[in-house]
């Protein structure tokens, strides 16, 4: 991953549910765990967790996702799942992922989103403040 | 079931996400066959969507689901949902389920949820006005 | 979309439990309708269930998803989802798709997915037979 | 919790998919998270995890699930979720569980499921074996 922004962890573990007729982890689950991450990294690395965008009337919405998968998580896998801000736009933000295998540090899966900043109430696209920008921008 | 108040059916599909390791339907996602097929029979049965409810201020949450399964559905299944309200108290509702595989009409789950009204905005819990109560007595 | 191979379509509704706190469906859900989708099209349309791919001892695993949100769904919602091949090669498929809200027709999100065929034992990458790649080939 | 077997203990954070309408975690997802606690203390405090269950060609099923919520768990919350062997019979167990707010010690939600054992390739009913009852003796 490229530096002009900073990379964060998470360390999430696979859960029984996740599992599917594989006997992998289900393919749309990996999104969520990079939402999961992302949530954690708002608190603790943005200081700025959902709760405090909901409050201020903000929410984020999913435009593009992209996710390419290199080798299943199973069942008894915890994983790192790194983000980083990659593009930070008036209206938007790019956030670029990787999950690895906290065992061998190898790449299950990664990716990006493309998410947009919107009135959580109308759900219509809303101009990032400034502020926001800023502590995006670490 | 027993007869005071009428049993209604829905008709749904088994889902290849909700197909767990063990290659059938996960457990917990019968509940949500149940509510599914609560939502559809509000809408359809009881003229009174869960949107209608929530336009009202109005929500229903869950105090207690129990639930014992007796065949396992697959992935090429799909099923008959059978609700019925038990009992109509001030404050909720007692409704029992079954869920029949529509290829042989055997029983996969059966049980009961009982639901509390509540006010949406503040979870609260509120009284059942009397045309909701009414509207439930069919 | 192009018309190389045919498009073909599947219609679902939405399941409350698909619902996420911004009452919308949850983005990563989009991935499971159309996966729903495909199983019920190799079954309908390609007469080659997902069952029958197992039974062979085949599966799909899914190497990339993209996808492209237009308009959320909601709850009382249902959908027209579909697909078509779009690329066939010796061990995958690229997979378009595009999920359409049924009640007015308009885009709610739309994308791909590459599928590579696996032996289903190993999880191994295996050539698609021929009689496969015939019928896909539709 | 009564005390003839062990009561043990399970933390797990409360992901973003999770979360439902409501914007508290939807019912059906407790279920799961009382079976990611049995996972985590299957391998952690009884020493025999679920995939040495699969290895002996056994695996346990869901025969009763029962739930009284008391208390949501929202987006921000994490959990204790403690669990207990109430009765071991020949083919099958009574599993009680709680389930706590971590930040106030409350209880979110409490029951129990009863589960049987199979055999993993076929879904029949297994006795279960001397040393298997023992290990969850404690």
């Amino acid at each position: 991953m490229a530096d002009q922004f900073s990379t964060f962890e998470s360390r999430l573990d696979v859960r029984p549910d996740d599992i599917d007729m594989n006997r992998h982890v289900h393919n749309s689950k990996y999104l969520d765990y990079v939402l999961a991450a992302r949530y954690d990294q708002m608190e603790r690395c943005y200081k700025m967790s959902m709760t405090d965008f909901l409050k201020r009337g903000f929410s984020w919405v999913v435009k593009v996702a992209h996710i390419e998968h290199k080798r299943p998580l199973g069942i008894d896998d915890s994983m790192i799942v790194r983000t980083r801000v990659a593009e930070l736009h008036p209206r938007g933000v790019r956030v670029e992922f990787e999950i690895a295998k906290t065992a061998d540090e190898r790449i299950s899966a990664k990716g990006f989103f493309e998410y947009v900043m919107v009135h959580a109430d109308t759900g219509r696209p809303a101009l990032i403040p400034e502020d926001i920008a800023a502590a995006y921008s670490v």
